[in-house]
C-alpha cells in the first residue's frame, strides 16, 4: 500500500502547525545555534514540518541488521587485526596527512603496550531506500562522531505531539497518522547508555558515578544542543557527569597519572574519551602540532576511546568496499548464518576500487562510460568532498592515476522522493527531498582479546535535504533532521 | 545560623559556570523571546546564576498558610457575596475604565442566570522576607493571569543540575548546597493539574480529554515559553489539549452552542477559559469594543472561568487592605482556629485606606509625615503604577483629593538583600537584590452553593531584582526568575 498523502492543510492552519512547531521546539531543545552566534540565543533547528514515508520492511530490516553491522566492524579489529592493517598502512599511503597521522598516533600509542584493550564504538549505518527495489542499500558506515542521536529523539516527540494534538489534520483534532506509524527514536538516552557501559566496563563492571566521561568537541560547536540532550540524558538516567575539552585545549585541561586521565581543575577521573570531533582534517588545522599531541595524548591513557583510533579508521570507504566482498563476510563474521548473511548482503550497492585487481579495471571503465550512476567517494569519512555523475571523467583526468586509489567508486541508491516542507530560519520550503535513515548502535569490545562486552541497538535518525543538494550534512545547512512515517 | 555565603568561584569556573547555565537553559525550554523578536528565535530568560538564601521556617510558612488563603478569597465570593460586591462597586467608581468595566462584565453575564457556578482560581501570594522579624509579610495576593509556574520549575531544575554536578563549588566536584537546601518547585506540574482539576469538575468529575483548555493570551506574547511549558505538561500528564487565542480574536476563533464553548476550527468544546491577558486595562487597549465584547462572550458561558470575574475582582488591593483586620477574617472564615489566625495574621503588613474612617484618616497623616515607610499602590493588581516613600506627598497633591480612594498606603517591608549575580542577554550583573517569593493555589469551587471541590498548593516562585530598582516585572526587564536556597 502507497504511503498517505502529506497532510493537505489551509493557510491559516500551516502558519497555526508552524508556529507550534518552533514554539515547542524552541521549549524543548530542538534547536542550533546560528552561524556567528551569542551563546545566550538561539534558533529552531532545520527540521521537517511533517514526517517522511520509509517502508516499514525497510525500516525494520534497517534496525535488525545494526547489531550484526556493529559485530562486523568490530571483528575487523579483534579477529583480523592484520589484515585490517595491512589495508590501513597503504590507505596512510593514500592520505599521509590524516589516515595516516591517524595510522602513526594508533602506532605510537601501543609502543609500550595497550594500556587499555576496551573500545566503545558509537556507531551509525546510513541507509536509503532504493525505490525501484524497495531495499535498503547502505551509504556508510559511521564510527566516529555521529551526530544528530540527541536531535532525533526531540524530533519524535515534537512530531508525536503535533500528531496527538491534531495539527496535522485538517479538521484538526484527529490523529492523521497512526500512534505506531510514527515511532520515536530512543536515540538520545540509548546513546547515553552506550556511554554508561563505557563507564560501566572502565570500573571492572560498577555502575561508579565518581568517574566521568569527557566529550571531545569543536571549538564553536553550533550543534551543541544535540551533544547537551546525551549529556543530560547521562546525568539523569545514570547520574554520571561529563566535561566538555575542544582539542586545542586538552593539554591545558586535562592531565594523566599513572596513565589515567584526569580533568586538571577538579581530579575527576575519565572513564570515556568520546570524540564529537577529530574526525576530519579540518578539526586538527588550528593548531596541527597541539591537536595531534592532544590525540596521542588521550590515545596513550588508560580511559576507554569512543572511538579508537583503529574503530575509526575501519570506518573508510576502503573498507566498506572491501565488505561487499561475500568470503571477506564469511572471514570476519565467521558464525553468521545464512539469513543473516543475505540479509546483509541485500544493503550492499557495487563498491569499487580503483586498483590492479579486475574490480580495479571495470572501475576505472564505469566511471568514464557509465559515470551517470556512480559517485566517487575519498577513503576517509565525512561528507562534503564527494564527485557526483558526469563530473567524475574530468575529475579522474585532472588528478594524477597514482592518486586514483583514494577513492572508491559507488554506484548510486535512487531514492524516493517527496514533496515534504522544511523548516529553516523561519522560513518554509516546499521542495522534493531524499531521506537518508541512520540507525545508530553501541558496542563495548575488547580490541585484544576480542570480547563483544555489550551490542546494542540505539535508534535512528532521518536526515533529509532537497534532491536539488547533493551533500546531506545538517549543520552544513544543506540538510534537516526529519523523523519517519513508516508505512 | 546564617546561610552560607554564595560560591565563590574563579573567573574561569565563572566562565564555566554561565556558558552551561545558558546551554542548560536553551536545551530546557528556560527562554523567553526577546525584544523585537523573530517566532524562531530566543533568548536564555533573565535569571539568577545563584539560588538566594530564604529562611527554611518562611519559607515553610509561606506553603503552609496557602491553602488558607486560597480559601480565604474565595470565601470572599461564596459566603459573603454581597459585602463584595458592594466594596466593588465602590471601586468601580473610582476606576470605571477597568475595575468598573469589569464589574458590568459580570453583572451582563448574569442577567439570564448562572451558566457555570463552577469557577477556577490560580493564585499567587507573594511575600517578602522582612529582615527585621524573618517573617513573611505579604505583598499581594494575585488571582488572574498569575505567571512564571512554568520557567520557576526549570530553573530549579536548573539550580539542582548545577549544584549537582560541582559548577559551585570552587573544588567544582563537590555539591555546594545539600540537596534538600535546593527544592525543585512542581509549579510547571501543579499549575497543569490545577487546570485538569478544572477540566474534570466541568466534566461531571470524569477525566474527559476530549474537551480542551482555552488559553486566553496577549497578542506577541514574549513570555509565552512559561505558558507552554505548562499546556506541553497539561498534554503529556493528563492528555488534555489547549488552544491558545487572543481577546483581540475570540470574536474569529471561538462560537458558542447552547451556551458551551468551541475552537470554530475544531469544534472541540472549552471546558475552562484560562486567562494569561485580560488582567489589567493595557489588555484591552487595542480595540476596546471588541476586547471587552470578548470577555463578555467569554463570561456568558458555561465553561470554568479562571479567574471569574469575582474573583479576579477580589485580588484588589481594597479587599488586601480590609482583609487585614480581624473580625474581617474571622467573618469570612468562620471555621478558621487560633493557630491558623495567628498564622494569617503574622503575615500582614499594615495597610491603610483613605477614606472618612479613623484608619482613613491615619493614611492621610503618615502619607505625608513618614512616607519613607510606606508605598502607595492603586487598587488594581498589577505592578508598574506604584508611588513610593518620598514620592508620595507630591504625587498625593497633585491628583484630586475625591481620588485618593483608588489608592492604598501601604508599609514597606524591609527585605534581606543578598549580592547574587544576574544572567542578562549574555551579560552578568553582580548588585544586591531583594527578592518576592510566590507561593502558587490552585481552586475548584462552586461561587453559588459555597462548596470547594479542590484546594491545593501548586509550587512557587522566587523573582528577584536589583535593589536599586522598584518595580518586579521579570518580562518588563527589571527582574529575573530566581529559586530558594533554604537555610
Amino acid at each position: 500500500m502507497p504511503p498517505k498523502p502529506f497532510p493537505q492543510l489551509s493557510t491559516d492552519q500551516e502558519n497555526d502547525l508552524k508556529l507550534n512547531t518552533e514554539q515547542w521546539a524552541l521549549t524543548n531543545g530542538l534547536v542550533m545555534y546560528p552561524p556567528n552566534f551569542d551563546l545566550h540565543q538561539v534558533n529552531v533547528a532545520p527540521i521537517t514540518l511533517f514526517p517522511t514515508p520509509i517502508p516499514k520492511t525497510s525500516f525494520e530490516q534497517a534496525i535488525k541488521v545494526q547489531k550484526l553491522y556493529n559485530e562486523l566492524y568490530i571483528n575487523l579489529i579483534t579477529k583480523r587485526k592484520d589484515w585490517l592493517i595491512d589495508i590501513l598502512q597503504s590507505l596512510a599511503e593514500f592520505d599521509p596527512d590524516f589516515s595516516g597521522k591517524l595510522f602513526d598516533v594508533y602506532q605510537e600509542s601501543i609502543t609500550d603496550g595497550v594500556l587499555q584493550p576496551l573500545s566503545l564504538g558509537i556507531f551509525r549505518s546510513d541507509y536509503m531506500v532504493d525505490s525501484s527495489e524497495q531495499q535498503i542499500k547502505q551509504i556508510e558506515f559511521n564510527t566516529v562522531s555521529v551526530s544528530f542521536g540527541g536531535l532525533s529523539t526531540k524530533i519524535g516527540q515534537l512530531q508525536s505531539f503535533l500528531n496527538s494534538t491534531g495539527f496535522y489534520d485538517k479538521k484538526y483534532n484527529f490523529r492523521y497518522y497512526d500512534e505506531d506509524e510514527l515511532p520515536i527514536s530512543s536515540s538520545a538516552s540509548d546513546i547515553a547508555q552506550g556511554l554508561a557501559d563505557g563507564n560501566y566496563f572502565y570500573n571492572g563492571e560498577v555502575a561508579n558515578k565518581d568517574t566521568i566521561i569527557l566529550f571531545v568537541v569543536q571549538p564553536n560547536e553550533r550543534n551543541c544542543f544535540d551533544q547537551r540532550i546525551i549529556e543530560y540524558a547521562l546525568f539523569q538516567e545514570h547520574g554520571i557527569r561529563s566535561f566538555r575539552v575542544t582539542l586545542e585545549d586538552v593539554d591545558q585541561m586535562i592531565t594523566k597519572n599513572n596513565d589515567k586521565l584526569y580533568v586538571k581543575s577538579t581530579m575527576d577521573e575519565i572513564s570515556v574519551v568520546y570524540y564529537r570531533s577529530g574526525y576530519g582534517p579540518g578539526d586538527y588545522d588550528s593548531n596541527p602540532t597541539k591537536t595531534w599531541n592532544a590525540r596521542l595524548f588521550l590515545e596513550k591513557s588508560q580511559a576507554i576511546k569512543c572511538p579508537s583510533i583503529l574503530t575509526q579508521l575501519s570506518g573508510s570507504k576502503k573498507i566498506q568496499q572491501l565488505l561487499t566482498n561475500e568470503s571477506v563476510i564469511k572471514q570476519t563474521l565467521p558464525n553468521i548464518d545464512d539469513e543473516e548473511l543475505s540479509s546483509l548482503l541485500s544493503t550492499f550497492v557495487r563498491i569499487l576500487p580503483f586498483d590492479d585487481t579486475e574490480q580495479g579495471q571495470e572501475a576505472a571503465k564505469l566511471a568514464f562510460e557509465k559515470p551517470e550512476n556512480f559517485v566517487l567517494k575519498p577513503q576517509r569519512e565525512g561528507g562534503g568532498n564527494n564527485i557526483y555523475k558526469q563530473d567524475i571523467p574530468a575529475f579522474l583526468n585532472k588528478i594524477s592515476k597514482k592518486d586514483w586509489g583514494a577513492y572508491i567508486l559507488m554506484e548510486l541508491i535512487n531514492p524516493e522522493t517527496y514533496r515534504n516542507k522544511i523548516l529553516r530560519n523561519g522560513q518554509t520550503y516546499h521542495e522534493n527531498i531524499v531521506s537518508e535513515l541512520g540507525v545508530f548502535g553501541t558496542i563495548v569490545f575488547d580490541e585484544q582479546a576480542g570480547a563483544i562486552k555489550s551490542n546494542k541497538n540505539a535508534g535512528w535518525l532521518l536526515r533529509s535535504k532537497f534532491e536539488t543538494s547533493d551533500e546531506g550534512g545538517v549543520a552544513a545547512g544543506f540538510g534537516c533532521v526529519d523523523n519517519v512515517y513508516l508505512y
